[in-house]
């Protein structure tokens, strides 16, 4: 333990510690998208998680200078669920400065205007309804308006300690 | 796939269709724990995410009728990250009406009142900063102010379509 109970109010480098803790905490990976200025953006979060089934609502945070601000301030975004047979497109929008919505990478704008990543599993179409301003972050909050899914056949695909892990059956605890 | 590109604009049972996206979306797992006008009270959330480092921050989401409104008006709540040495705690506090905060189950005041889960790999004591509403459910930020952690030598724990799963070096996917 690295420090006893009492000293809960941190005597330790508050930030190294949380980035250590997330580091061990698993999630998912989706790729948000959107339509920018200047085209077609996106990124790899984290941290998406369903808010309410009815009305169907979610919520990601944002980090980063770039692609963030841009997707931040879009009306309506597009989060791409993945699986694991994805992961070379999410290690592609998680890698700065990739070269995004190539010609090899099998997108298409929707009629809407977003740009849809084909081969997700899930594809949920939302319009922006809160954003919290944390430091340099953002907490968005988004109503669903549509959604979109298929069979991959691909199992899940979760990160944790900085590496893509996936899920089978063996790795289910007994119940 | 269940519906072209063209008609994203759901012509589904929207929650149905959501449920279904989120069900198969990958999550760590936590319990947040506060003391409520009559006790100590906790849920397990699949929803809490890093938002910002520096300064430390997270958001989760709570839906429910019992537990859920009391944290929300918490003024501040532990959030304990969970590992699959702690599945059964998991499961007790996911259990509408399992007795929590027992004698055998190993936990503590602390100082500053907040009900402690002592097997926690990492309890980040935390104050509400903001609340947004979303139908019957919330989304809560959270200014995080004190961290505490130990190692527990278990492995990650991912909950998955309705089941616990645990991570090992043979789930990684080749880099």
């Amino acid at each position: 333990m690295t420090a006893p109970a009492q000293s809960l109010p941190a005597t330790h480098p508050q930030s190294l510690l949380f980035r250590e803790a997330f580091r061990g905490h698993p999630a998912g990976l989706a790729v948000i998208t959107a339509t920018g200025p200047e085209g077609p953006i996106g990124l790899t979060a984290s941290s998406v998680a369903s808010v309410s089934a009815d009305p169907p609502a979610l919520v990601f945070s944002l980090s980063g200078r770039t692609t963030a601000p841009l997707l931040a301030a879009a009306d309506t975004v597009l989060v791409h669920l993945m699986d694991a047979g994805q992961a070379e497109t999410v290690r592609t929008f998680a890698t700065p400065g990739s070269a995004r919505f190539t010609e090899d990478m099998d997108w298409e704008f929707l009629p809407t205007g977003e740009p849809l990543l084909r081969h997700s599993t899930w594809a949920l179409r939302c319009s922006i309804t809160d954003r919290v301003d944390v430091g340099s972050s953002r907490v968005i909050v988004a109503a669903v308006l549509g959604i979109q899914g298929q069979a991959t056949g691909h199992g899940p695909l979760v990160y944790h300690d900085r590496t893509y892990h996936q899920l089978s059956e063996g790795s289910s605890l007994p119940g």
